[in-house]
């Protein structure tokens, strides 16, 4: 059956993937059937986390991910749910490729803006992302994209327009919308992979949800970042700013910034990592000071489908939080992509 | 492999199917085990909307639907959940054949009532249902249906017993039932299938979310509908009208009452479909005039699986609430049943 | 097809298995790519329940789950979603097994405690366990667990380290954990197998939902069991009985007993099982008396994936609540582990 099986998937290599994922993780199986392919993923991480901090230590299910992608006559068709969350829906999203060079995409899905966020949650380097990646960038939002890219693709472009809500799949807060672009530049040298990327957003907004930046924002935004990268199998050299210019109705503006610097190498083995990172992150409101850590830790992966991940932390800040204490955590990962 | 599941494929045509379905969506993948078969299905549509309302314009994730139907020995089971609502369980049926005219089915599935509620969400002909099916037709409910068919299929009988609290798992209301049946004929005519229906249905409530027609409603409800269509390939032709008396309890009864004139056309090739519908809806509630729209839509299926849906509408109405301003959707669909 | 998965099959019949599970539940389709296999089961159960009591009668879909079992190189990951619950997500665990003997578990899954409760739900003798195990086992938990058992797997022993929260993906209450443990013997004597069983828990809680014992407990609990059982293919005796003790911050200790006795045997054929339970249930709570159940059902298998159950009960009680009056369930169910 295995044998059977090989055409199919490797016509399917090529749908649904992020431009920065984890190649090392394994495709599920594909199934084929009246002009269409079906391939179904898995994404499980359960943690344990111990911390000096005011939150308990103990055992979270961080993801809880099923995948299923289908294709049929040039056009792909996504779904990722994860059920760990209240609203389990991740990604919805139907694309069509006209020529190689240009993908048109519809749905719900990660809008083009920051390389540490486009890399998919299976294979980042430490058990989270920086928090000023996960606070600044617009990440998953309901919408439209555009991608292009040259015939050697080292150069693509992705531009976006969306609700500007975030990761729900109800209708627009209003007749504004979240613009979204990137330009990313990519040549390999040798066996590295040397990778430059620059993205912009602008949004106005009425009552959205922003997490760290704001629970409830009216008003408009302006996000700006740009990363580098040097990669060369588990050598990683990575580096990236952001920052985003809040003006409120009625309010005071203000700008938050943040940004990482991480390294990583292979540790005796090629299926052992060292990984270290420096992040910092400033929400600038008032009364809360800006966010300092280092970080470390080392990926194992006994086998392409299974991923073991040790992160330690302690903050670097000058007037730390109750909530920034030294932590560490343990996950078990299992990845079928 | 398309080779050998090809006799499977063709054992699960029958399985799961609503009696007007769109027959050119694809059927997704069927496996076959120990005496089991199992075929996994999607249904994704993804809106751009414009509207001159006070709803803002923007972009909908109108669906995001995984179905498993699983068949063995007889006894087919069939799970649908869609991601995009609160409450994800669309349908959960357990069905028994034991001759090929009777058909035994429990479990939370539609309710067999009104021509355009039974036809899949994947073919229906415009973006939306009528408002007036939505509102006054049981929809899906949890119970237990008999359907009984002549040897030509020309007769169709269902019945059903059903909480009457609509699409939720959990228990009865009270216990008191809903009642639902429906008479269809069907005759093909040269190349055209005429079909006529006829269904009613009756219930005692208490505090059961009635949508449109009340968000609480305790009292009786009496539903009546009749339809016609007539079918040749993409040529339509159909009609149908629906009333609700609603008693409630200590009130005063209400009258909605509404429906839909629609016709659709090939357009140069039988992959392009023209439509145009008429539709009304009452709801007796004081204050609230009656809504009539005059609407039209384009139908692209470049293949099987992908549908690309055009459908604009204007308000009719004498007195038009904020809501009923002209709008246009733009529909994105993959399906595979 | 069929010949072709076999060997796949074959080799995946180990995978994800409770102990007590019911052996006669078809396994679902198993596909291969790449170095891992997937499995897809299901369990749909639909319920019609006449009650005489302040519930009302009806229909309910008790159970709507999907599952996918994957493996690769020696480890086994497990995803379970009910689509009843407003919480869906019932089991993710990653479990590897480094020698046959020893098996380590980290996620979201049972935890070791009680014969009824580790008895999957498609196999259970009566519609429902018995009110004593549902509330007093700490049932599904987040945490890590080891299991070790020797050559002959007669003597099992089970050790887990939980949040103690339940069924709840979120990060631990408290620094304090639930640590949970089961010592099984098992004899095979002729045609039937000897089964004893005897568990312990403990826990330190801050505001943890414990269902029946307490909607939001602080404080100490100790709960522990003890079970035995004879089964011979339909042939089933068992009993088992529960305690927990349960000592709120600065409230009275509380201690809640209860168990049952259960027995069946096959009736006519090897598809048929009459089944009659004795159970009760002390809550200590004031102004709560015990509860009493006297109970019988009869278990219809026509196919290996379809289960007919019909269980019927009357209240034993001195002194009955509004709750506690007869009532008969008849669930159709269809299953694939």
């Amino acid at each position: 059956l295995l044998v059977l099986l090989s055409p199919i998937i490797s016509q399917a290599q090529s749908d649904a993937k992020e431009p920065d994922s984890s190649a090392a993780v394994p495709r599920g199986p594909v199934f084929a059937v009246e002009g269409a392919t079906i391939r179904l993923g898995a994404l499980y991480q359960v943690d344990a986390t111990a911390q000096d901090t005011d939150n308990p230590s103990g055992f979270d299910i961080r993801a809880a991910r099923l995948r299923m992608a289908a294709k049929s006559h040039g056009v792909e068709a996504f779904l990722q749910t994860d059920f760990t969350k209240t609203t389990p829906l991740y990604d919805v999203r139907v694309r069509y490729t006209p020529i190689k060079q240009i993908r048109l995409t519809a749905g719900l899905f990660k809008s083009p803006f920051s390389r540490s966020h486009l890399w998919s949650r299976s294979g980042i380097p430490l058990v989270e992302r920086p928090v000023a990646v996960d606070a600044i960038a617009p990440r998953r939002q309901v919408g439209f994209e555009l991608q292009a890219r040259d015939a050697s693709e080292r150069v693509s472009l992705r531009a976006g327009i969306f609700n500007g809500t975030g990761r729900t799949p109800r209708s627009n807060d209003d007749n504004n919308f979240l613009y979204v672009g990137r330009l990313k530049l990519k040549q390999d040298v040798a066996r590295a992979t040397f990778s430059l990327g620059a993205n912009a957003a602008y949004s106005i907004d009425s009552d959205v949800n922003l997490g760290a930046l704001s629970s409830s924002f009216s008003g408009t935004r302006a996000v700006f970042g740009a990363d580098a990268s040097i990669t060369s199998g588990l050598w990683l050299f990575a580096i990236e700013g952001l920052a985003a210019n809040v003006s409120p109705d009625g309010g005071l503006d203000r700008r938050a910034t943040g940004g990482y610097v991480v390294a990583g190498a292979p540790l005796f083995s090629s299926s052992l990592q060292i990984v270290a990172r420096y992040q910092r992150f400033y929400a600038d409101i008032a009364g809360e000071s800006d966010q300092e850590w280092i970080e470390a830790g080392l990926n194992y992966r006994p086998a392409a489908a299974v991923r073991f991940q040790l992160t330690g932390g302690v903050p670097y800040d000058k007037s730390p939080s109750p909530d920034d204490g030294p932590r560490a955590t343990l996950r078990f990962q299992f990845a079928l992509n």
